[in-house]
């Protein structure tokens, strides 16, 4: 049969990925998707003084620096978009697309921002669009979300969708280590940019969860939806203090179904230690999705890399090898049948239950202060700890107080912790740190 | 669009589960399959009084006995075989191919030992035969296995895919108790048959293995060729042992390529207790598949029940609605192209690490003796341990003597053992259980 022939655009750790399990893999990969698959060109930024790629069974194929030579070619029936980035590469998708193409794409950032255009062009124009290798890099989630559990109305899903920052938090855990440091061995191993904020801060999962939430619940991208909050402020005595109440905390990001809309939300969240979520360490992902019909589920692997992002594009490929003469209708941005709100909620109605950790002076009716003020919001107690005094410098003797709520609207939970703030035994702000039970 | 009408054989747990998912979930299962499924027509044993089901929401379709009626009713498109076991459900299966209809089945008994054959004639035929249900319950693991990870050449995978044997196991380890307690247990709560034997002796889970490992390597369907070993042999002194070496016991089914041909087994193993396999407790399922390119991923969730089974059922159903125009291939039995060996191998040929258990009398020497024999063997040891003596009754007291080995193959470890029981001091037969690291 003929080969359905690939324009690579990028050929950096995951392109080179790429055409490495095609050649390796050529035959089996053929039987697969009933026709070889065949990189045909690769566009790069500075070609150097290469112009053609040749691989350990000599199968050989152009560099290109030219984007028009890769995005004219007719012999080209799949770009594989793996550059990155805004532009060019929205750009070069949708002349890919509008030329009659099938597209790849690695790119999350792309399809979190831009998807819904880019599906319905896909749509126009009768051909395919995949994102697998966008999300959680080998693990294929979207297929299971999408196709394995479409049986299903999904509840909520919630995940370790950045390696980075697991990294960071699986070291604080396990080592006792303060966040910088924590970082500083992140960026020396290479798991984290020079300018860490994209990671750290939650924006690359706030991508991630938008498309998430879109194939889940049909709703639309709404990547300014999802609320983003970092782990940059998490403190070793947090980590610590989660332990001892039998809990990990681990950077999440949370889509939940309310009556009245959609929880999108990225945050550090105590999870119970018991959980396999939480025993998820290290650069790993892993993402559990729930389902009226299949209870709980959970997906693990390598959220990035050559080897595990290639696995997921090729997926891709051999799918449209496969079904090349079918359009799948886009799995993103399906409404639901039954009217159900998709907006996603403003942070004040989210409901969690919280852990608190304030510093009070070491006198006696500080907790009776607290726990009073909880009382009057109607927010339920699930503990209450005070610990030993913290050698505090200059000031006077402090102890830590931590507490866990039960489930409560955030909105009630600010204006309690707003209450507590202004006691006058209370020394800093309050750290709070959302809980998930995932049960 | 015209809807697809699909006939239920069989309306227990999994076919009410399957009318109950495509009844509330009509409206979003039409939109992701393009076009309706329905309830045609269900097959009983007994109809008893009902000849008709009606759900809450008012769609009703008729109760058969005859299953004639149901196999040659041309309304009918797919036929979802639902009432395992071998005859009448194999010629059942035949006469729907052969007539020209897609058959989804949740029975792994029947393409374990006939699938080759069943996909040959839906292949004739150019119909569907699909089986995502028969395997680890509502985990997509067929569809992450065939098409997630088809780019990857898979090196071997590992699963909990008896959900009564992880109860039973996963009892004895946190309550402490002896297998036939827990055994009980499981049956009183209705996990385990008044006959566990297809569950606890690793029937069932070979069968699974069998399928997975055919997917996984495209080797020939080879239910004989799983080696199977059963948990009732599993002492609670094991448990607490293995424990104490940083290993939990679970009932594993492993495939592993191996350079000769392929390790089928299903036995019980020592899983180092930091996996997040040996964390996953109770009823549930998960599989880890180790790809060349993704490396390792883990799929987890319910093994069994209305929601999760009927969920798998589902989701085959609207691939073949999507899809129904395509003939897919096979996914089984479609053997590499690199020709490398595919037979199973016998079980003197498989490697592994051991853990082994033996009671001897406390005297001096009687180590030295043991490390001996491995030592003549070249069987390299990671870990030896004497525990305190045991009470014996009237015999002479004896002391219980744990080791773990490196990986060794099976004819040298089992030569090792025979020498070692041939030992005066030893008192009885060597407890021997595998280890298997998941590295």
């Amino acid at each position: 049969m003929t080969p359905l022939n690939i324009g690579l655009v990028g050929l950096g750790t995951v392109g080179r990925g790429v055409a490495d399990i095609l050649g390796r893999g050529a035959a089996d990969i053929e039987r697969r998707a009933g026709r070889p698959l065949r990189v045909h060109a690769a566009l790069v930024r500075d070609a150097g003084r290469a112009t053609a790629w040749r691989d350990e069974r000599g199968h050989r194929f152009e560099i290109l620096t030219d984007a028009d030579a890769l995005l004219d070619d007719p012999d080209i029936d799949i770009v594989c978009e793996l550059a990155g980035g805004e532009e060019p590469a929205l750009g070069w998708t949708r002349r890919a697309l509008a030329g009659g193409k099938h597209v790849v794409t690695a790119n999350k950032a792309l399809i979190a921002t831009h998807g819904e255009s880019l599906f319905a062009l896909a749509q126009e124009h009768g051909v395919s669009l995949r994102f697998e290798a966008a999300i959680a890099g080998g693990i294929p989630i979207v297929k299971a979300l999408s196709e394995g559990l479409a049986g299903n109305r999904i509840e909520w899903l919630a995940g370790i969708i950045n390696g980075t920052g697991n990294y960071i938090l699986s070291e604080m855990t396990s080592h006792g280590r303060e966040f910088a440091d924590a970082l500083g061995d992140a960026q020396a191993l290479g798991y984290a940019e020079a300018d860490p904020t994209f990671d750290v801060e939650g924006i690359d999962a706030a991508h991630k969860l938008a498309i998430l939430a879109s194939i889940a619940f049909g709703a639309p991208l709404e990547f300014d939806g999802v609320m983003t909050e970092g782990i940059s402020a998490i403190e070793r005595a947090d980590v610590a203090f989660a332990a001892e109440l039998g809990y990990r905390i681990k950077h999440l990001g949370v889509a939940r179904r309310r009556a009245e809309g959609l929880e999108l939300r990225v945050h550090p969240t105590l999870v119970p230690a018991g959980r396999l979520l939480a025993s998820v360490d290290g650069v790993m992902n892993a993402v559990v999705v729930h389902g009226d019909a299949v209870g709980s589920t959970l997906y693990y692997g390598a959220g990035a890399g050559s080897g595990p992002t290639g696995s997921s594009v090729v997926a891709d490929l051999i799918d449209i090898a496969r079904g090349s003469e079918l359009v799948p209708r886009s799995p993103i941005s399906a409404p639901a049948a039954d009217n159900a709100p998709l907006g996603a909620l403003a942070p004040d109605d989210f409901r969690s239950p919280f852990y608190l950790r304030l510093e009070a002076d070491d006198r006696p009716g500080v907790m009776a202060a607290v726990a009073g003020i909880f009382g009057a919001s109607d927010i339920s107690i699930e503990a209450i700890l005070q610990k030993e005094p913290t050698a505090a410098g200059d000031g006077p003797l402090t102890v830590p107080i931590i507490l866990l709520t039960r489930e409560v609207r955030e909105r009630i939970l600010r204006e309690a912790v707003v209450a507590i703030e202004a006691l006058q035994a209370v020394r800093t702000p309050v750290v709070t740190i959302r809980v998930e039970t995932l049960g």
